[in-house]
């Protein structure tokens, strides 16, 4: 890989950017802090009106920070905001940041320290929910606008800034409101700040997040169960004819066999794949950590490969016959199983989903009547090894944290990034600064003050460097 | 076989007996009646005076019909009612009659044509709770020796008639009872009068019944469920390592693959085949009737031979991983199933659950932790083809039924059976005189009084020719 070396081509007023990022970093904390106050717990009908509130502070926050518009817009559940900065001019190119104002539940309060909604500083953490997912990384933007706009009176990027109130929900919404929207959304790249890093001093850059799918199989043997003395021996018992489909899904090196299944799925380049291996967490250490008694996933391959560059099906729950106390002496005339892939590359969810219900229905093929149900589900994203975004974004880092960042993946799936790539039509960079400690979804959620600045620094280099990236030709952002 | 012909050799007073009992049958009918109106539900907490009143009218009842000795013996549950018939002296043979004075619940009143303890007669049916079973046959048994008293002065064997108040609630103090009272059950010879026949006019008898056992496996591949995305390709799949397991119990020809399952399973004579083959049903309706899609059981062996003569291994639960509504992408840690298997020949259920059980343990090692917990389970009881008793059951069924009886098995389990005949130490023969459509533990269970009259005189007949089998050497018997 190429890269060109930004680094040495030291921007100008680079120490006051600094400065003044150090200097208003209480600032920001303090305005973090009464936003998280707010507790916009999006699945809660009761907090409605606390959530409609979060989104009014945001406006503010945006307009703040220097966007020339903000406003709340109305949708069918809670409001999005959408704050734009525009001072880059109509020449220069534009940005869209995803980021999202809604907050999972606190859950039980007496597991946190102190109160989930008061933004309480401890040492280099300020815990809160909310703090780390994601209203922390809204403020690390703002904060990165701001002190440019500041210290040069314009941006070097026209940005615009997607705030959503339903991503702890699934964001129901979102889709409808980017079409009718298609305007405000316009941008040569999508930037999403929802993924993390490998730990505070381990900068690193998710290059690719897997789409995922689902189905779900019912395989009907009987009319009814029957009773297994009358009846064993003649009828063909649904619990072991789901079995036997559901064993023949992998081949004996772990390879699912689903026809089809791995038509739209490439090899990593030599390079892309050598950059993957070196990034990788321990692999012994991850399978201790959740107790594994074995491994899962396709023979041959490392367990890094495995699990974030290679598709996947896993039988989610699956349940049969007589499950209570003791025993009953039926024959189960139904088998239910869930089935969620993992997908990489060009894998269409739909398809796939297809695929996998149309060969479970040629398994069940005159041994039970076999209905399939498919799932919703998402592409996965990669940004390309060759994307000219890289470079900017391994600078950014290498910026803000004072060392170069690795080239890491995520194995699950942010749905709202393939959606996004898609209606805006621009490439995705996940410029994530989560840390993977951070309880999210959990009590003690808290986000690294540290990492605050450090994460606002590397934002300000990101936007200084990203013109001249963007500048080549719009096909090879495609 | 060679079989001697009892029929040629005319019983002295048989027109007799016939016109005694069916002089006597509305008594008979009347005191089954006044026994149906007691409510002895076994299971119902609220009934257990009932249950004891019944228990002591059965006393009375058998007193009435001749017995020497007969007692209410109190258990731990309900209790157990003897009654005694040893007017052929010390010098005769004797057997032991099982039968219950217990009833199910009689379920949905207003699915009743009558009121469920009413015993009301409706041509040639009477309706009512316990008709069928089992307060019908013990008053078959009752006349019957009644019969023979009156119009011989004595009878041919020794009867001691065991009487039980929890056989629908699976007999929980039966076996401890009977330890206790051995020299009271001592007998050459266990008739059970509690399996079916064909049709009133296609008399049979049950030459086997199967035996039972059951297990259940765990298995845990995680400590806890992970997210399909962070950890799917890295993690086994509890639900995938079971299905891969119970899939294979069996090979493609439906044979139980499980090390030792067929080492005490024996190929049945080769006239013994032909006669279970020519006494079979239509395989094609026994499927239809419950919407059979496939058939299961051994490939080339018959369905009937597969359901009344050769063991089976069935999954009658599996659950696993996430069973609600829609999806939930995680990687099940723990997989659980409940497997039943029935047995034939002289398959013990402890050690066959341990055989399977140490199967699975087998299959999952290295992949996962496997707990086996074993279940209970009751050997399979057959009445040996060469039986001396045999001939006699089969004239019997001639002399009431006037038609040749043809030799099925049934492929349900009796525990009760097994315990009897181990516990007597003496072969078991079913004497069953039930139809397969009498709605027994459903509405409307109701008794044929043709059946109950024929019964009778089959019974009558049975007794007056079975000590010309049993005085052959014991061992015969064994």
């Amino acid at each position: 890989m190429t890269m060109t070396d930004f680094s040495t081509t030291k921007p100008t007023k680079a120490e006051e950017l600094r400065q003044w990022i150090s200097a208003h970093r209480d600032d920001y904390l303090d305005a973090l802090r009464q936003l998280v106050a707010i507790e916009s717990v999006s699945v809660d009908p009761q907090r409605a009106t606390e959530v409609r509130r979060c989104a009014q502070r945001v406006r503010d926050a945006l307009f703040d920070a220097g966007a020339e518009f903000a406003e709340v817009f109305e949708t069918e559940g809670h409001p999005v905001v959408v704050g734009r900065f525009l001072q880059a001019g109509p020449s220069a190119p534009t940005a869209l940041v995803y980021l999202h104002y809604d907050v999972q539940p606190e859950g039980p309060c007496e597991q946190w320290s102190s109160p989930a909604f008061a933004g309480v500083i401890d040492g280099d953490a300020m815990v809160g929910r909310g703090t780390a997912d994601d209203k922390g990384p809204l403020f690390m933007h703002l904060g990165a606008l701001r002190a440019l706009i500041e210290c040069s009176g314009t941006l070097p990027v026209n940005v615009s800034v997607i705030v959503d109130g339903e991503e702890e929900v699934g964001s129901p919404s979102l889709r409808s409101w980017l079409e009718e929207h298609a305007d405000m959304v316009a941008a040569d790249l999508v930037v999403i700040s929802d993924t993390s890093m490998l730990g505070l001093d381990e900068p690193s850059i998710v290059l690719g997040t897997r789409g995922n799918t689902s189905l779900e199989v019912e395989v009907r043997t009987l009319d009814h169960d029957v009773h297994s003395g009358k009846y064993g021996g003649a009828a063909a018992n649904a619990a072991l004819v789901l079995s036997r489909m559901l064993a023949s899904l992998h081949d004996a090196d772990g390879a699912v066999t689903v026809p089809g299944f791995y038509d739209e799925v490439t090899e990593m380049p030599a390079e892309a794949r050598t950059a993957l291996m070196a990034a990788a967490p321990d692999a012994q250490r991850w399978l201790t950590g959740i107790g594994a008694r074995s491994e899962g996933g396709e023979v041959g391959r490392a367990l890094v490969e495995r699990v974030w560059a290679r598709p996947t099906l896993e039988v989610v729950g699956v349940w049969a016959g007589y499950t209570g106390e003791g025993m009953k002496t039926i024959i189960p005339a139904v088998a239910t199983a869930k089935i969620s892939c993992r997908l990489v590359d060009d894998q269409d969810p739909v398809e796939i989903a297809r695929r996998v219900g149309a060969h479970l229905q040629a398994l069940g093929s005159g041994q039970a009547d076999v209905v399939v149900r498919l799932g919703r589900g998402g592409r996965a994203v990669t940004t390309a090894w060759t994307s000219p975004v890289l470079p900017v974004a391994m600078d950014a880092y290498r910026y803000g944290y004072g060392k170069d960042p690795v080239l890491i993946r995520e194995g699950g799936t942010i749905p709202i990034a393939a959606t996004l790539g898609e209606i805006v039509g621009a490439e995705v960079l996940f410029l994530g600064f989560g840390l993977h400690d951070q309880n999210e979804h959990a009590p003690n959620e808290w986000l690294s003050i540290t990492n605050f600045e450090r994460a606002t620094n590397a934002i300000v280099r990101f936007w200084q460097l990203l013109p001249a990236a963007l500048t080549q030709p719009r096909e090879v952002l495609a």
